[in-house]
């Protein structure tokens, strides 16, 4: 971390060329998965799902926009690629099987550098079981470009979409909020502290909590294998990627419904609430607008309820309402606001 | 062509959002295909293959390497964009059915350039009968990112492979090459006399076949129909995209075989023929390592010659060994060179 990434390359990319380069990083795959007939090599890959659903997802992640070198480790930015599509599928009540990865690199960056990335890549693969199975890679005239597509299965009366919410079904998270974005603004200072005086250490002393949360994420699929543990199927799902305000809103308008949510129910860590204290932000608004905590974000019907209220790992944090296009926030006064997306916009290029 | 592409933003994208730019491109959307079963706007799309072989490929376009916007309309680029993947689906002799797109673009596009884009896209799609399922937009720091993961269906007992070419197999190729090539050498070629005195139209008179390879190629979906027609699976398969002399080497590493391939039955269109001369090009060396022709290259048993030796759309230029390691290409004169890879190398970020 706050290291010179633009060391003299130790090996030359170029020399390597496109197939060397390929060839060189993906040796070491072995195939797990049954469905996974063909990986790298071919000019595309071949799974076999049988009878089961194909659940298929991409990200595009943009150096400068989605990461920054100076702080992303690049194993850490390898895992965090690959999990933030599998969060995708798990949202879907689906379990993830294979992945593709584009690389777009500069020349600039060395072999080594492109080893970490993928050994960040290949391990996420590892804990959740992926194959890596295709890709391309080619040169990038500015930063660092990652694109994954994640293809996963599951059964087709599984599958949860965004559009099941109904009145009185409760509104659950899993885990706890806010703490990507408090890692964020923690990173934020000290690159600041760093960039007036590149002599100053930066000071990370009891945040390994909000940093593991901003810079290695792990998806959820504790929470599916334990759905399906207790019988339960939620009636809707979204991961919490935008923030939960943006989020909760997907569900409603895709479910053609309104909700309620109550600020003291929302889960928030302690050294999240400290952080946020210190540096002068409402912890409540980081949980709320701040995004990247791939979280899942469910509703259940009621009937549900019991089965599901003495889960430590999830939160009931509300419920849904007839009312649609009412988005409620009752705070811990007891007065209400209207809950607005504010979460992450990729496109206005900052957090809202 | 060679127009202004930096007007000023008719609409403004960041007000819009990602959200609601996803929305205004993707709306008019509506799934072709039974096996799509949930399109834009949940975490992950929703397919089913029944009992069917799924195909993955992945394709990342970035300006500056793969596209130059001063002469790329953003329509053709759209078309070429999802073009390039469904060769690689049809590359496995598989049908594609559904891609995701990503799209990286600066703040500085303007929203009519991005339907431009995605008009080139839908019409893709709509001439190959394939379903836009899903995808990712973001802001890019540079210049515009295109990421498309195409999906395809194939029985298990159709797919053809690199790596099954055979002693004595009939090497073929689809079509024609160095087209491509000489397109993008003529768009340079005219973009420098462009630059140099912008009040000089470029002359593109006559040059129609060669623009048309290189800006709006299209994929080979009739040949593959024509081998479920004549009976015909090739031993060994691959889109001719970074040359012929690269592509017949990838089935030769991967089948263990030698190859000789004849110069004077390497198809090339009597236009490149002529252009080549006009530049002092050498059009079998275009055609050997020109590339982005997005024709099918393949091997056939001898068996099948007759099914095949009629078939005006192929050529058969050669015939594999059993030599390993040794490719040779024999010249009009008799003589013997050996072919070694020379396409396109996407890391060296030029032609070499």
């Amino acid at each position: 971390m706050f290291e010179d990434k633009n060391k003299k390359p130790l090996s030359e990319l170029s020399q390597m060329g496109e197939f060397g380069l390929i060839k060189h990083l993906t040796q070491q795959i072995k195939l797990q998965n049954k469905s996974s007939v063909k990986g790298v090599g071919d000019d595309a890959a071949v799974l076999n799902y049988k009878d089961k659903q194909v659940v298929v997802t991409t990200d595009l992640l943009i150096e400068g926009i989605h990461f920054d070198l100076l702080y992303s480790p690049l194993k850490h930015l390898g895992y965090k690629s690959v999990v933030v599509n599998l969060s995708d599928v798990y949202a879907m009540n689906a379990h993830p099987k294979q992945i593709t990865v584009s690389l777009a690199v500069s020349n600039k960056i060395s072999v080594e550098a492109l080893e970490e990335l993928y050994d960040g890549i290949l391990l996420a693969c590892s804990n959740y079981g992926i194959d890596l199975v295709g890709g391309d890679t080619t040169s990038s005239t500015s930063g660092l470009i990652i694109s994954i597509t994640a293809i996963g299965e599951a059964e087709d009366k599984d599958i949860v979409y965004r559009n099941g919410a109904k009145e009185n079904d409760l509104i659950c998270v899993s885990g706890d909020l806010g703490g990507a974005f408090m890692g964020l603004q923690l990173l934020e200072r000290e690159k600041q502290i760093f960039n007036e005086n590149p002599t100053v250490q930066p000071d990370f002393s009891g945040h390994d909590y909000v940093l593991e949360r901003q810079l290695k994420p792990e998806p959820r699929l504790d929470v599916i294998e334990m759905f399906k543990e207790l019988g339960v199927k939620p009636t809707s799902m979204i991961d919490v990627s935008d923030g939960l305000s943006s989020d909760i809103l997907h569900i409603c308008d895709q479910s053609n419904v309104g909700c309620m949510i109550y600020e003291e129910k929302i889960p928030i860590d302690y050294t999240v609430v400290g952080l946020a204290q210190e540096m002068n932000l409402d912890p409540t608004v980081c949980a709320l607008n701040g995004g990247e905590d791939y979280e899942l974000l469910f509703t259940i019907s009621l009937d549900d309820y019991n089965k599901i209220k003495d889960q430590k790992r999830v939160a009931i944090i509300g419920h849904i309402t007839a009312d649609k296009g009412n988005f409620v926030l009752v705070d811990k006064n007891n007065s209400t606001h209207q809950i607005v997306a504010q979460g992450w916009n990729a496109l206005s290029n900052k957090k809202d």
